[in-house]
C-alpha cells in the first residue's frame, strides 16, 4: 500500500474511530454472537492474492464488530473497566506510526527516558514513597510475577536463578487475592500447595493476625516465608488489605512485601483516598494498572520497587549483540522485567496525564466513585436487595434476595444477570462472596454519567421485579 | 477532549504518520541524542491542569522524535527488524479506538475466533504439521518461558504446578542460543546451572551428537532432562540447527521440542526455505515473531504447540469472576500463557496477510534474501573484508580484517561501526562468533531497496578504506 492509500484509509478509519466513540451507546454493550459465529464468516486459508483496504475495513465492519464486546460503551458494568481516552489513542497511533521497539535505551532513548519520567509523575500522583521507581509492564499479572521472582531471588540470596529453585519457599496472599498470584506462584515455582490463603475479616480484607501465625507456622516447619502479597482493591469486592499492619508483620518476619492495587491504585490519587497506601514505607514492590482506570489505553501496567538493584539482578541477562557503548550510564529495561522487546507505552501515559492534567484525572476518579456511592443508596434503600460489601471505590457488589434459599439465590440472581446482559444496555459480571452469588457493578468508563448508571438501576430494578412477580 | 478535537487531530497525526514514513529516510537513522539529554527537558512534575493537544504534539515533535531511534528507516541494519506495514499501522488505530480487553471469549468473540483463524493461516503458511495450533505472545521471550513451563509440566507429570519445583530438570540449547532461554530457565526456576550450552559446528549449528551425549551424562546423574530448545535463525548469525537430528534425539530421549525461530521462522513461507522445518514433527512447541519480518507492529508473536492441552494444563486457573456461560465450547486465551489481560492483535496480522496476500508476503521476503546475497558478494570480493557466518536469510556477518592481530582487530570494527552509526545513514550493530568481534548486516525494513543496500555497502568500504589508510 503506498503512502498515499494510508493517508486516505487513515482519515477514513480516524472518522470511524470517532463516529464509534460517538455511537458507542448504541451498540449492545456484550457482543450476541454465539461461539463459532464470527469464525465461520472467515475463509479457512489466508488470500494469496493482496486485497484491497476497501475490502478488508468492510469485513472489520460487518464481521468483527458484531462480535465485539463494547468495553468503551457507557453501560459497561462488568469485570474492572479498561478505559481508553481520545488523547491515548491519538498516541496508540503515534507509537505503531513510529514502530520503534524499545528493549534497551539505545534502541530509542526518548522511550527509555520518558519512561522514566513519567512513572516518576505517577509515583508522585499517588504518593508512593520517595526513592521508588517504577518501570511499564505490560499487565499486573507478569508484575506479581515479578514481584515474586525478586522475591525467590532476595529470599534465596540470589542461589534459585543459578542453582534452580531448591528450598520451598512459601508466598501469602488473602482468600479473596487476584487468580494471577496462583499463577504466579505456580510459574516460579513456589508450587500452589505453597500459596498460603489467609481468611479474611467480615471486610474480606486479610486478617493479619492470621497471616504472621502462618508464617511462623511455615517457620517452624523449616519453610521459608518469602513474599506477602496484599490487595489494594481485591477484584471481587475491591477489599483493601491493612497494608501498616501487614507491613509491620512482613519487616519483622523478613518477608518480601507486594502490593497488587492494579484496579484501586487509581484511587490513589484522590487525597481522601490516601489512607489505602497507609504503611506504604514497607512495600518492597507495588503495581497498579493505568490502562484500568486512568484513560490509557490497554496496556500499561505501572510497577514500582523500592530497590530497583534487586529487580534488575533478578532480570539481567547480558549477551554480547545487546551491549551498548552507554550501558553503565542508562536503564536498559529490558533488565527490568520477563520480555526483551518492549512497546512506546511511556508514550500514551504522558498524553493522557498532560491531556488530563492531575486535576483532570482526580476528577474523573472523583465522579466514578460519587456515582457508586449513589447507587449503593439505591442498592440499600430498595426492599428486595441486599449490599454484599463495603463500596471504597467504584464497585458495588449486590444480590437480589427475597429471602428464599441459597441455591434459589444464586439461580434468582444468574437469572438477572443474564436477562441484564442480553437487553444489550448494560453488562455486568458475577463473583462469590463467601460463597454466595454476586453481582458486581462497576462505574469506571469515561463516559459513563449519571444518568446511565440512574438508567442501569431502573434497568436492574424492574428486571428483578418482573423476576420476582413469577 | 471532545469527539471533535480528537477527530482534528486523528487527521493531524495521520498525515504526520504519512509523512513520517515518506521522509524516514532524512532523519538519522541512530538518535544522536546524549544520555539524559531527553530528560533534561522534560518536566520534573506532572502537570496540575489539563494542557492542549498542540502543546503537546509540539512537544512530542521538538522533544519526543528527536530521540527516536527510527526502526523503520531504510538503512535499519541493526539487531533484527520490527517491521511495520500501512496496513498494520491502521489495524493498531482500529484496536485502539475500540479499546477492548481480550481475555476470554465473552469479552470480545471476533478477537478470539479471528485469533484462532488467523493462526491456522500462519501454521498452513509455514507448512507448520496439522493439528498445530497457535496463540498470540507478546514476544518469543515470553513463548520461549512458555515452553520451558510446558515442558517443566510435562517432565514433571504436573506437579511442579502443585508442590513446587523439586527434581532438578535441565534444559539444553546451542552455544548460540538467545538470551531469552537463560533468562527463562530462571524464571521457570530449573536454574542457569542446568542449562547446558552445546557445542555447535563450523556453521555455528548445535552439533546433534553433543547433545544427546549431554542428555545421556545428566540422565546418568540421576537429572531429569525436560526441554531441548533448538534455533532456526540464531541472533547472532542466523544459524539453523539441525530439526531433523534434533527431533529424533528428543523422541528417543524423551525430552520436549521447543523450536525458536522468532527472527527467521518468517522465511518458512518460501517454498526455497522449507528446509529449516525439516523434521518439524518432532515439535512440541514453536514460536516465530511476524513483528520481526512480517510488516506486523510490534507486539505479535506467534506461539504453535502440538497439543494445547498441555499447554492449558500449564496455565489455567479457575476463579468464579472469570468464569462465563460458555466456557466449555470456547478459546479461553488467558489459560494460553502468562498474563491474563491481552490486547486485540490478531487484527493487524488479519490486516496485513489480506493486505499483502501470501504472495505479497513472499516477495517481500525473498527480495531481502536476494539483497542479503547481493551484499555476501560484495564482502567476499572486496580485499580487506572476512564473512564471517553463512549467510541463510537477510542477515550478513563479516568483519573488517587486513591481518593484523585479534585484539587490534576488535578495535578496528569497533572503530568502523561508530563511524557508520555516526553518519546517521545506516545503523549496524555487532557481536561476538567464536570470540571474534563481528559485524552483523541486517535487511529486513519494508522500505529497504536495493538502492539502499548498495548505499550502505560503499559507505562501509570508504570509511574502512579511510580507517586503514591511517
Amino acid at each position: 500500500m503506498e503512502t498515499k492509500l494510508f493517508r486516505q484509509h487513515g482519515h477514513q478509519f480516524v472518522d470511524w474511530v470517532a463516529d464509534y466513540m460517538e455511537n458507542v451507546e448504541n451498540y449492545p454493550v456484550m457482543s450476541r454472537v454465539k461461539p463459532g459465529e464470527i469464525r465461520a464468516k472467515l475463509p479457512a486459508c489466508p488470500p494469496q492474492a493482496p486485497e484491497s483496504m476497501d475490502s478488508i475495513f468492510r469485513d472489520f465492519k460487518e464481521i468483527i464488530v458484531p462480535g465485539i464486546t463494547h468495553w468503551q460503551h457507557p453501560g459497561w458494568h462488568a469485570y474492572f473497566p479498561a478505559n481508553n481516552s481520545p488523547a491515548s489513542i491519538l498516541a496508540e497511533l503515534l507509537t505503531a506510526g513510529i514502530g520503534a521497539q524499545c528493549m534497551v535505551w539505545q534502541t530509542s532513548p526518548a522511550a527509555a527516558e520518558l519512561e522514566d519520567v513519567v512513572l516518576e509523575w505517577l509515583r508522585q500522583m499517588l504518593g508512593l514513597p520517595e526513592g521508588f521507581v517504577g518501570v511499564i509492564q505490560d499487565t499486573a499479572s507478569t508484575a506479581t510475577l515479578c514481584a515474586l521472582l525478586c522475591a525467590r531471588e532476595w529470599a534465596t540470596d540470589f542461589a534459585s536463578n543459578e542453582k534452580g529453585l531448591s528450598l520451598p519457599l512459601v508466598a501469602y496472599a488473602s482468600q479473596e487475592t487476584h487468580s494471577s498470584v496462583e499463577k504466579g506462584v505456580k510459574i516460579a515455582g513456589f508450587g500452589k500447595e505453597n500459596l498460603r490463603l489467609i481468611p479474611s475479616d467480615d471486610e474480606f480484607a486479610m486478617i493479619p493476625e492470621k497471616l504472621e501465625e502462618a508464617i511462623l507456622r511455615d517457620k517452624e516447619k523449616g519453610l521459608r516465608p518469602a513474599c506477602v502479597v496484599a490487595t489494594i482493591g481485591t477484584t471481587s469486592s475491591t477489599a483493601v488489605d491493612p497494608l501498616a499492619v501487614i507491613g509491620r508483620i512482613c519487616r519483622r518476619q523478613n518477608v518480601w512485601l507486594h502490593v497488587d492495587a492494579a484496579y484501586a491504585g487509581t484511587a490513589a490519587i484522590l487525597p481522601e483516598k490516601q489512607w489505602v497506601l497507609e504503611g506504604k514505607e514497607d512495600m518492597d514492590s507495588f503495581v497498579f494498572n493505568p490502562h484500568k482506570w486512568m484513560l490509557t489505553n490497554f496496556d500499561c501496567s505501572a510497577y514500582f520497587v523500592k530497590d530497583a538493584g534487586r529487580l534488575v539482578r533478578t532480570f539481567e541477562i547480558h549477551p554480547e549483540y545487546l551491549k551498548t557503548g552507554v550501558d553503565p550510564l542508562v536503564k536498559n529495561y529490558r533488565d527490568w522485567g520477563i520480555q526483551l522487546g518492549r512497546r512506546f507505552r511511556a508514550l500514551k501515559l504522558w498524553f493522557v496525564i498532560r491531556s488530563y492534567g492531575v486535576e483532570g484525572l482526580q476528577a474523573f476518579v472523583r465522579e466514578h466513585i460519587r456515582l457508586a456511592q449513589l447507587f449503593k443508596g439505591w442498592v440499600e434503600r430498595a426492599g428486595n436487595f441486599e449490599l454484599m460489601a463495603p463500596v471504597h471505590f467504584g464497585v458495588v457488589c449486590f444480590r437480589l434476595n427475597d429471602g428464599r434459599d441459597e441455591n434459589a439465590l444464586t439461580q434468582l440472581n444468574k437469572t438477572l444477570m443474564e436477562r441484564l446482559n442480553a437487553t444489550g444496555e448494560i453488562f455486568l459480571t458475577h463473583t462469590t462472596l463467601r460463597g454466595k452469588y454476586t453481582l458486581r457493578f462497576v462505574i469506571g468508563q469515561r463516559t459513563t454519567e449519571e444518568r446511565h448508571v440512574r438508567h442501569a438501576w431502573d434497568l436492574i430494578a424492574s428486571t428483578a421485579e418482573e423476576l420476582l412477580r413469577k
